[in-house]
This record gives C-alpha cells, structure tokens and sequence, in this order.
C-alpha cells in the first residue's frame, strides 16, 4: 500500500489546492465558467500534462486530458467527475474523482506504461448547476444532449449563459453543443470515482463501495388546504389544520419508505400560511423527494402517498393537491464494468458492499452513450455540500488501488478478445 | 325586537362609517394614535354627544363619553372596546362593542331614562398593537398598568410611542399614564361586548353568548436538533430528521388538545433548516400556542407536552429545547354581573351558552381594577382580523337587546341595595 498512499497523499494535496480557487473568499465557491474554474481546469491540465496527457477543452468548457493507448485506433475509457462546486463547498465533491483517475493515469506514466485503450479523463465543467440553476452542463455537452433553450438562461449577474461560455473560451455554437464527442462504438464505458455522500460505507466500515444503479428520482409539491382561524377562539373540534394533516403526511412518508428496501423519501420543505404563532394553519405546502433503484418501486411508492394524502385530507375535511415537478428513471450500472470493480476490492479482501447512489452524477448522463460504472469513497458522518466534507487519506489509497486494478483487469479483457 | 334592529342598523351603519378611516387605502388599518384613529374618535365623539354624552380624551387617547347618573355621586359603569385595528382588519373586532355601547346609552338619553349609575362607554386607543408590537396599551392607561418602558418603544417610522402620543394631543407624563382614572370603589364594573372571533356560537346556531372567563396563555419555541443530509444518499435508517420529530410533536399537541375539555393547542410557526427539498431537514423551530381557562389544565398540559417533546426526540436521537416566552393566567368574568347577563338572554328565550375567550380582550386589563362581564356576538364562519369579518344586524339587534336589559337588571340591583 505504499506506493498507493504516496498517491493518495498527492490527491489529497491536489484538493486542497483546488479549494484555493473560489468566486468567494471564506468559503469554496467555484460555479461555471467562473474565473476561479479557470483556474482550477489550468492548474489541473498542468497535473495532466505532468502526467502524460494531451489537453483539450471542449465547446462547454470541459476540460479533457488524453492518454494515449498502446496502438492507434483503440478505443477510450472515460475516467472522470466534476471540478465545479455548491456554494460553500467541500472540497471532495467532484474533485476527488478527477484526482483519482488523474493519479491512475500518472502511474502508469511513471512506470511508461499504455493500455490497449486510450483513457480520456474528464474535469466536468457543471454539474452542480450552481450557476444557472441547470444541472449536468458538461456532460449532456460531451453527450450530445445539450438542451439549447438553456443557453438563453441568466445568471445572478444578468450574464446569458451563451455569454458565458464564449467568455470562458468554449463555443456557444449549437453545433458544437450538440455533437457527442465519441461514437458509443469508440469507447469501452466511463468509470466515476465520487465521495459516497452518505453514510452507508461508515456504516459498515468500508473504505469504498461500488455503485449498482443511479437511483430515481420523483419531485412532487403537495399543499394542502385547511382553514386559518384563530389559535385562541377555535375549537380542536371545529378546526381544519393544514399543519396536522401535514404532519400526518409527514410521517407516512416515513413509515413508507421506512417500509421499503431501498426507499429514501424526505419532506425538506415546509411553507406555512398564515404562519403567525396565534393563527391556526390554513394552507401547507411541502415538497416531497422519493428515489429508489428500481423504477417500479419507486412509481409504486408515490402512488401509496398521494393516496395517503387524499385519506388524511377527506378524513381532516380539507383538500390536497398533488403536483409532479420532476421524474428521472434508474440509470443501471452495467455489470461487466462493475464486475471489474468488485473483483478489484475482492482480491483486495476488502469486504464487498454493493449500493445504489441516491444522488446523480455525470455518470447518469454519460449512461446516455456508453456504459457506466461508479466507485464510492466512505466521507466522514455522510456530510457533504458542506466545508465539512472529509475523506481520509488510506480510503484514498483504497480507491486508487481499485482503480488502477480495474484498468488492469479491463486490460486483460481487452487483450483476451 | 323592531326598535333593537332600527338601532341595530345604525351600529352596523356606524361600524362601515369607521371602516373609511384607515391608514392605508384599499383596506382597513387604524393603529394608535395614528390619523385615522384622530378621525375615528372625533366621528365616534360627535356621535356620543347626539346621544347624551360629555366627552374626554385621556393621556393615552381613549375616547371617554359619560352618560350621568340620575344623581351626583353614583357609582360608574363602563361599557366600550376598542377602536384600533389590526393590518388589513375586518369592521367589528372593537368597534362593534363601541357601537352597541353607544347605541344603548342613545337610547336611554331619547327616552329620557337616567339609571342609578353613571355610565362611561370608552373607545380604546390600542388593543390591537399593532404599530407599537404593544396590545393593551389604552385599557393598561386607565388601570394604571402602563408599563413606562413601553415609551421608548419605536415605531416602523422610528418614532417613538412618547412622541406618537404627544402628536395625538395625548400626554406621556408617567403620572398620566399611571393613575388609575377610578378607584375600584367607584366601579360598578366593566361589560365588553364583542365578536367572538371564533365559530363556537355558530356551531350551537346562537347569537350571543356570555363568556365564563379570558382564558390564560402559554407561548412557547420548540427547536428540533436533528441531523441534515443528503436526501437521496443516508438510509432511512440512519436518518435524525428533525422535521418527523416536530411533525410527531405537533400531532401530539392536536391529540392532547382534543382529549383535555376547552383547551385549545395550536402549532402556527414551522421553520425548517436548511429547507431545501433534497436536504434532510437537521432543525427545526415551531411555535406553540396553549389557551384554557383554567390555569392549573393549560400548565398541566404544557408540562406533558414538553414530556412528549422529550420522548419523541430521545426515541429519534436528535435534541429539543422548550423555550417559554409568555405566559398569561386565566382572568373569570365575575359571576354578579355574569349572571345578568344571562338572566337577559334567558328572557328572550335564547339557548344559554357559557364560553370563555381564547382570546384576550380590554376586559382581561380592566380586571385588574374591576369586576369584569364579556358578551359574544356570533361572527360568521368564525373569521376576524380578516376583511371577510361579518355579523348579522339581527344578531347586533340580539346583543343591544341584552345589553339594554342587561343595564335595566343592574339599575334594579343597585336600587334593591
């Protein structure tokens, strides 16, 4: 484990200098086509050169590093995540999967090394969406699912999100939006190494785990309608409380997803009107957040609430409205990638832990093109979107020997047909 | 009942005349000693002398009308309520127990009638509190509870209450304002009627009732400690959401509330951090409002109530602090002048209902000084502090009936003395 430790000491250090490169100056910041991207994708190409890549940055403003296989014509493995942030950010989010990938790439420098594929690793330039409120700007670009609509979207500072790219040096052009980078016939897959975001790996005292399917997901506002009244003059009797049957909802969310395998259901929002201490509630609006691996479970799941809601509201004699915002399928990582990683942590005798991602990733949106597979590094407590966010440097060393197996193993697939 | 309802037009003719003077154009906002509060009290002035009155403004700005007694030396009655308004204000709350005051001295000074007590009908200057964030201030003034500190208190045009005051051709001298304008020996007592602001007569199909106490308040914060996460990543197993903690909680208010006679619980206050709606909420704060008319009930009911707050968070393993902010005893109607008033409905052959307010009035300052008496009049669907507040004349022309009779019991018990 030495040497992967040397490695995962240099990734550790390379976060920390990306956290330097902020829009903000106490906190890590760092949006789309922002000055401090710049930074970040100029100081990372420099890693990457050091490493023995190519550099390109695309019409978006990825930044994509090239390493070359073996012989001409042979197919690219995509390795990669994130370099942009939330507002007050950690600083494993993103990077750290770029800085694996890159510390793979760079020991198989060292040692002159190429595989019988090229790998390309990718510094995503959106995928937090801080900025203009949309998500997976730098994939759906390498992916050729680009919605141009967005190019019209302001930011905070009335900037068009076209103005942007041209000013960060991409290329606002339609075209060059919307052309997939790769055929799906040129590439073998895109492996994601990303922080957990949650607490299962802890949980079970496991350093990494390898992702099974990028869960789905279904957004849904609920409101319900009682009656205000006054919190002094009327009686529990007469009363039609939204805040109770909220409430009620509230823990049936629960119990449901308490009930189901898989399942994470959470209220995050509650708004409630009047909202005076000395009025009783009238109207309650709340949003509901349901995801789960199967598609069916989760579909089946939001089906079993919306009928909670309309008992709890004809049983309380007020009214609910129930509204889809949004709904995005399972994306399934593919077996044949995820075998690798498993056998990789098996020969390793690390125990093996197998979990879906209830967050999305770049990954999700590259399943549009090729195969996908997800590694997850343990963070500390699951905290993340938060300074606060922290990995430790041997669960590091963990991922970058599993990864440097996987490219191995992948290898030896290839050579074998 | 035609003489009751011609009168009865007039206090509902009265009522929308005061509803024209407002600080804000499109709705109704009279706050203390503001202009429209000036053109109230000259309009409600002018009317008190058409029906017998002399008139006097105090230091704090009540309006002050006295109907004299058939003899130099009688004790003095007061009626009256108040005359400023919430924010966006219904026409009744106050003003109709100035009115229906008003209109039962009228018609004791057309038929010539002096009774063997004098009467004061007084229209307070702020009950509401609404510019000052201070109720009571006019009943506090004549009882001689003013709490001088209250002076420097600034309004949202950063002036101070002295100053409002002195403007309004008051006087802030902390003699004025605290010396009682009576001895208690001097008092018969006090008899407000007002709108019941909740739905209890409606229910019962009654148009008056006579209320048994001011029942006492507890207001408390609850805060939820929990733990915040990613909604799609942390298990429902080992989540600490504070939002079904506080949901848990307010259902165990509702339940509590229900099983315990005339109390009343209401949580109208919900924050929740951080509030997004991928985000497991880690806190949350509610308010909690607890009203019944007997103390020893409501602290009872507050003692369990932190009791379960307790137990849900134990259960959850997330924290909870019980923070009281105020707290305010139950004040009795005083059954001599009570019963008068039932004696009065029974007569006209009116279901009794006994109710006590949940919320506070003039009266429950005026105990302080006197005996109290409070008459409901049914309001529909229970809605005040709202543009939608409603009586019905037949329902006013009931409540003057009552009063008038009310004031004929009282003469008799005090020649019978």
């Amino acid at each position: 484990m030495i040497i992967e430790e040397v490695s995962a000491h240099s990734v550790m250090e390379h976060c920390d200098v990306l956290s330097s490169y902020s829009e903000e100056p106490n906190c890590l910041t760092r949006p789309f086509a922002s000055k401090a991207m710049r930074q970040a994708n100029e100081t990372v190409a420099a890693w990457m050169q050091v490493a023995g890549m190519t550099i390109q940055h695309d019409a978006i403003g990825n930044l994509i590093g090239r390493y070359e296989a073996h012989s001409a014509g042979a197919k690219t493995l995509l390795l990669g995540s994130h370099l942009d942030t939330v507002r007050d950010a950690g600083k494993y989010d993103g990077p750290l999967g770029v800085m694996i990938a890159l510390a793979c790439v760079e020991r198989l420098h060292q040692r002159m090394v190429r595989l019988p594929f090229a790998i390309e690793v990718i510094g995503f330039a959106d995928e937090e969406g801080l900025r203009y409120h949309s998500a997976y700007l730098g994939s759906k670009a390498v992916t050729g699912t680009f919605d141009l609509q967005e190019l019209h979207l302001i930011d905070a500072d009335g900037i068009p999100m076209a103005e942007a790219i041209r000013a960060f040096g991409g290329n606002p052009d339609p075209q060059a939006l919307q052309t997939p980078r790769w055929q799906r016939s040129d590439l073998l897959g895109y492996c994601e190494v990303h922080i957990e975001q949650g607490s299962v790996l802890e949980a079970h005292d496991l350093p990494v785990g390898v992702v099974s399917a990028i869960g789905g997901q279904s957004r849904i506002n609920v409101h319900f309608t009682g009656q205000a009244g006054h919190a002094g003059t009327v009686p529990m009797s007469l009363r039609h409380d939204a805040l109770c049957a909220a409430a009620e909802f509230v823990l049936a969310v629960e119990a449901l997803a308490r009930s189901l395998s898989g399942l994470v259901a959470t209220v995050g929002q509650v708004s409630v009107q009047p909202g005076a201490s000395n009025v009783i509630p009238g109207q309650v609006t709340l949003s509901l957040d349901v995801r789960h691996h199967d598609d069916t479970v989760r579909e089946q799941a939001c089906r079993q609430l919306a009928e909670r809601a309309h008992d709890i509201s004809l049983a309380r004699g007020i009214l609910f409205t129930w509204q889809l915002l949004q709904e995005r399928g399972s994306v399934p990582c593919i077996p044949h990638l995820t075998q690798l990683l498993t056998q990789a942590i098996e020969e390793m005798d690390y125990p093996l832990h197998s979990l879906p991602s209830g967050a999305g990733h770049d990954a999700g949106v590259l399943s549009e093109l090729t195969d996908i597979a997800m590694l997850f590094v343990r963070c500390r407590g699951g905290i993340s979107h938060h300074p606060a966010e922290s990995v430790t440097v041997s669960d590091v060393a963990v991922a970058i020997q599993v990864l440097e197996r996987f490219l191995q193993l992948l290898s030896e697939t290839c050579t074998a047909l």
